[in-house]
C-alpha cells in the first residue's frame, strides 16, 4: 500500500509545480506585454510629437496584430512537431493556454522593435503587412530553430535562453534593412551634416524605459518555462541577473557619454539599460553575476558607439537607435555565452576554461539570425516598395504622419495653439 | 496506517491548491487596482487639459472612496449570507484578505466608469456623493444577484464570469443617466451642430488603454477564483482569450474607422480593444478561442458606431465614449454567451445547437442590470441635482474645473505662459 | 514504511510552500522595482521641467547605482552572520535570489527618497556618491539592527515590517538634512516670504503615486517573505491594510486641504496616500483592518501640516515634501504600533491594553533610525560641501539642471518654441 502511495504522491507534486509553472508562465507574460506600453513610450518620447500618434498605432497594431496571427498560425511554424529541423509546422492555431500568451508576447515585440527605428516617414499600410509578416513568419520559422527544441541550432549546441538573437537582433536586424530601405527622414542628413532631431517627452522615454526594464523580469525569468525545486531557484536567480545587467548597462552608458561628450546624458543612458538588459537576454540561464555584470556593462558601451556610427558613418537613419540596442547588443549578448558562459558550475566560455566550442555555435546563430532577419526583410520589404511604396510623400511627411495617415494629433490643444500663432 | 495517509496527503494538496489561489487572486486584484491609473489616463487624455485634475481627482477619489465602504458594508451586501436572492446581508466588516482586496478593486472599477462621461462640468461634491452610493450600495448589491452564488440571477443560469454586466455595463448605463442628467458641455452642440471637443494627449490615452488591458488580464483571469489543477488551466485560457478579444476589438475599430472615416483613428481604436476587452469579460469562461475573437471583433465594430450615435443621434455628450464602451459592449459581451457560449465542450448557444434558453437567461440579465443602474442612478442623481445641484457655473465651466474645483492646473508652465499671451 | 513516508511528504510540502513563498517575494521584489518609475513620475511632475531630466537621471541612477553596491557589499552588511548587534558582515556578493533581489529594491528606494527634496540645484556628482554611500553603507547598516533578525532593535522588540522606520525615515530625514545643506532654491523664498515653485505635470504626479501604490502592496506584502498556510493568510491581509491606510490617507489630506485652503487639492491629496502607505509600512503585520484605517487617516493629516511647517517655519526647502511623507509619517507609522498595534488576537498598544512597553521600544527605534540617518548624512554631506560642492551655480540653477548638467532638455520642441519667443 506504501508503494502504491509513494508514487501517487509524487505525481501529485509534480501536478503542484506545473500548476505552479503555469503561473509564473502567466505573469511574465503578462509582464512582457506591457513592454508594448514601453515600447510605445520610449519610442515616441524619443521623436517628435508630430509623429506621435503614428508610433502609437504602430505599436497598438504590433500586439492586436500578433496576437491573432501567432495564434493562428505562427506558434505552429514555431513548435510544431512536424519538421526538418529548419522549418516547422503543427497544424493552425495549435497553441493554448500560458504558453502560447506568453510566446504571442515574444512575437509582438520582435514586431514591434521595427516601428520606433523607420518612425516619421514610414506608410502604415506597408508597416501593417511588415508586422503580420513578422510575427506570423519570419520570427516564427527562425525561432524554431531553436525554441522548438529539435531545430538545427539547438542540435548544434547553439544557447539563447531569453533571445538576444531570436527575439531582439532578429527585430534589429528587420529595423536596420527597414531603416535603410526606407531612407532618412527629411532634415536628418543635410549638405553632408548629421543633424541632430530630439525626441520631444524624456520623461516619457524614461518611464518607458523604466516599464520595459519591469517588462523585462517576465521575459527572461519566464523563459525558464518552469517553477518549483531547481527551477524556482533558476528563475529568481535570471531575474537577479538580468537586473545587475540592466544596471551595469545603464551606468556603462552613463558614463561612456560623460566621457565621451561632456555630460551625462539621459536618452543614452535609457539605450544604456536597455542594451544591458538585451545583453543578458540570450546569457541569463548560463551566466554567473559578475559575468552578466561584465556582459551589460559592454553592452551598455557598445551601445553608445554602435548609435554614433549607423548614424554617422552607414548614415543610416534609426530614430532611437532600435538598431544598435537590439541588434548590435543582441549579437553581443548571444556571443559572450562563448566567452564567459557557464553550465551550473562549469564554465563553457573561451575565457572561463570552455574552448572555443560553444564561441564558434554562438556566432554560427547570431550569424543564421542575421542572415534570416536581412534577406526575409529585404525581400518583403522589396517587394512593399516596389507596389505600395514605403514610404509618405515629402509633404505628408513634413506635415507629420499623425495628421497626415491618421488624421489627428497627439496634443490637440497646443498644436492648435502652434497654427495660431 | 497508508488509509491513513492518503486523505493526510490530499489535504495537504488541497492546502497548497488554496495558497496558489490566494496568490492568484491577490496578483490580478493588484493588476486590477493599477486599472484605476489605466483610467485616469484615458480619461485625462481624451478630455480637456483644463479639466485634468479635476479627472484625476475623481479616478483618485474613486479608489480611496471605494476602498473603505466596500470593506465597511459593499461587500457584506454583495456576498452576504442572510438573503432573499435580491438583496444579501452580512454584517459590516465582513470580508477578508485576497477575496476582499479582489472584490474591492471591482468594486471601485463600476464607480470609475461613471467619471469618464461626465468629465468637464460635473460638480466634485456631487460626485463624491455618487462615488460612495455607487461602492457601497449600487453596484453591490445588483452584483449580488450573481456573485453571490445564490442570487435570483444565478438560479436563472445567467453567466457573466468576470462582469461585462455585473460591473462594466452597471457602471456605463450610470455613466449614461449621469451623462444625460448633468447635460452636454457648453460648446459641444451649436446651433444644432455636433462639435468635436478633442482631447489634450494621445500618448497618455494610449497608455492608460495599455494599463487597463494589462490590468484586464487579473479582472477575467483572477474571476476564476482559484488556481490549481483544472483553475490553473482555466484561467490560463480566460487570459489568453481576453487578450484575442481585445486584440480583435482594436482591430475591428481600426479598420471600420479606416473605412467610415478615411483613416484608421487612434482614439477608435484604443476604445476598441477597451470593447473588446468589455465584450468579452462575461464570456471569457465560456467561449472558444475563436468565439472570443469574433466577440471583440464585433465588440470593436460596435463600439465606433455607438459612440456616433450616441453622441450625434442621441445628443447626449459623454466625453470620452464610456456608455458605448462599458454599457453597450458589456450588454454585448453579455448576450454573446447565448450566441456561441460553451461550457466546457458543450455548446450553449443559440448558433452552435445549445438551443434560446441561455441566450434568455442572459438577456434577462442584460435588462435587469441595465433597469437596476439606470432608476437608481436616476433617484440619485435626481435628488442630487434638487439639493446640491449637479453642475458647475457656466463660468466655472468655461475656466476649466481644475482651478474652479480645485484649485490648481495640471501643467503649470504652460498655462501660465497662455495667460501671459 | 508509513512512517518514512509521512515525513517524506511532509518535507515535500515545505518544498513547495518554500517555492511559493520565493514566487512571491520575486514578484513583491518586481512590483517594488516599479516603484523607481512612480517616483520619477512624481518628483518630476511636482518640480518644474526645466530640472526633469535631472530627476529622471537621480531616479534612473538610484537603481542602477543601488543595484550593484547592495549585491557587491549591502547585503552583507545588512544581513551578514558575523555581528555585534550593531555591525553586520557576510563576505562580498553574498545574497542571492529572489531574496537578493527584493531586497535590494528597498535600499534603492531609501536612496531615492532623498532626490525629490533637493530637486532643482544640487550638483550630480555630489548626488551620485550620496547614492553609492546611501545603497552601500548607510542603509544595510541601520537595516540590520532590525531585518538582520539578530540586531539590537529585533532584541529589544521593535517592530517595523517592512521599513517605516528602515527604509522610509532613514530616507526621510537623510532629505531633511540635505534639503538644509544645499539650501532652498533660488526664488522659494523672497523678502522673507515663501514662493510657491509648482510643479510642471500633475498628470504625471498621479500616475506616480499610483505606480508608488502598486508597488507598496509588494513592498509590504512581500515583507512576509513566505507564502504559504500562514503566511498566504498573512501576506494577503497586509496587502489588504496596506490598501485601506492608502486610501484613507488620500481621503485624510483631501478633506484636510479642503478644509484648510478652502479645495480639495490634488497634489497633496497624493502626498496623502504615499503618507498613509508610509504609515502602515511598518505596522502592516500588526495592525487590524481598522487600526490600519486610523493610522493611514491621521498620516494623510499630518503629512499636509508636515509640509506646511517645514516650508514655512523651519524654511526648508524641500522641493516634492519628501521629508513629511517618509520622515514623518515613517516615524508616524513606527510609533502607532506602539498605540493601537495587536500580535494576533493580543493588543500591544498602549490603548489596546498592551501597555507602554512596545511603544517605548517603538520610540527607541524611531530615534534610533532618525540619529543614525542625520548624523551619516551631515557628515558625508559636510566632506561632500567642503569639497566638490553641493550645488550648482546660480547661472545653472536659473538655466535648469538638465542643460547645466545634462545638456539636454525634458520637452525639446516645446523649450524651442519658449527661446524663439
Amino acid at each position: 500500500m506504501s508503494m502504491l502511495n509513494i508514487p501517487l504522491f509524487f505525481q501529485d507534486t509534480a501536478a503542484v509545480e506545473g500548476d505552479m509553472g503555469m503561473l509564473w508562465m502567466l505573469l511574465s507574460g503578462i509582464l512582457v506585454f506591457f513592454m508594448q506600453a514601453g515600447f510605445t513610450l520610449v519610442e515616441s518620447g524619443m521623436t517628435r510629437s508630430k509623429n506621435a500618434v503614428n508610433i502609437a498605432m504602430k505599436n497598438f497594431l504590433d500586439i492586436c496584430v500578433g496576437s491573432i496571427t501567432f495564434w493562428l498560425i505562427g506558434y505552429s511554424l514555431m513548435y510544431g512537431d512536424t519538421s526538418n529541423g529548419w522549418f516547422f509546422w503543427g497544424g493552425f492555431m495549435q497553441g493554448e493556454g500560458a504558453d502560447l500568451f506568453f510566446q504571442t508576447m515574444f512575437a509582438a515585440t520582435a514586431a514591434t522593435i521595427v516601428s520606433g527605428a523607420i518612425a516619421g516617414r514610414t506608410k502604415y499600410t506597408t508597416y501593417i503587412i511588415f508586422s503580420v509578416l513578422m510575427t506570423a513568419v519570419i520570427y516564427p520559422i527562425s525561432g524554431g530553430w531553436q525554441w522548438q527544441g529539435d531545430g538545427w541550432l539547438t542540435n548544434l549546441g547553439f544557447i539563447d535562453f531569453a533571445g538576444s538573437s531570436i527575439v531582439h537582433s532578429v527585430g534589429g536586424w528587420a529595423a536596420l534593412v527597414a531603416a535603410f530601405m526606407v531612407g532618412p527622414r527629411i532634415g536628418k542628413y543635410v549638405d553632408g551634416k548629421v543633424m541632430p532631431i530630439p525626441g520631444h517627452n524624456q520623461i516619457l522615454a524614461t518611464l518607458g524605459v523604466f516599464i520595459l526594464w519591469l517588462g523585462w523580469f517576465g521575459f527572461n525569468g519566464g523563459s525558464q518555462l518552469a517553477w518549483g525545486g531547481d527551477d524556482a531557484t533558476g528563475a529568481s536567480t535570471v531575474v537577479l541577473i538580468t537586473n545587475l545587467a540592466a544596471a551595469a548597462g545603464g551606468l556603462g552608458a552613463l558614463i561612456t557619454t560623460w566621457i565621451w561628450y561632456g555630460k551625462p546624458n539621459l536618452a543614452q543612458s535609457l539605450n544604456g539599460a536597455l542594451a544591458g538588459l538585451v545583453s543578458i537576454t540570450a546569457g541569463c540561464g548560463n551566466m554567473t553575476a559578475v559575468g552578466a555584470l561584465l556582459a551589460g556593462l559592454i553592452g551598455g558601451v557598445i551601445v553608445v558607439f554602435s548609435i554614433e556610427f549607423i548614424e554617422k558613418k552607414l548614415k543610416i537613419d534609426d530614430a532611437i537607435g532600435a538598431v544598435s540596442v537590439h541588434g548590435v547588443c543582441g549579437a553581443w549578448g548571444t556571443l559572450v555565452i562563448g566567452l564567459w558562459g557557464v553550465d551550473g558550475d562549469t564554465g563553457i566560455g573561451l575565457f572561463n576554461g570552455g574552448g572555443a566550442a560553444q564561441l564558434g555555435s554562438q556566432a554560427i546563430g547570431v550569424l543564421a539570425y542575421a542572415v534570416w532577419a536581412i534577406v526575409l526583410s529585404a525581400i518583403v520589404l522589396g517587394i512593399l516598395k516596389a507596389t505600395l511604396g514605403l514610404r509618405v510623400t515629402e509633404e505628408e511627411e513634413i506635415k507629420g504622419l499623425d495628421i497626415s495617415e491618421h488624421g489627428s494629433i497627439a496634443y490637440p490643444g497646443k498644436r492648435v495653439r502652434e497654427y495660431e500663432e
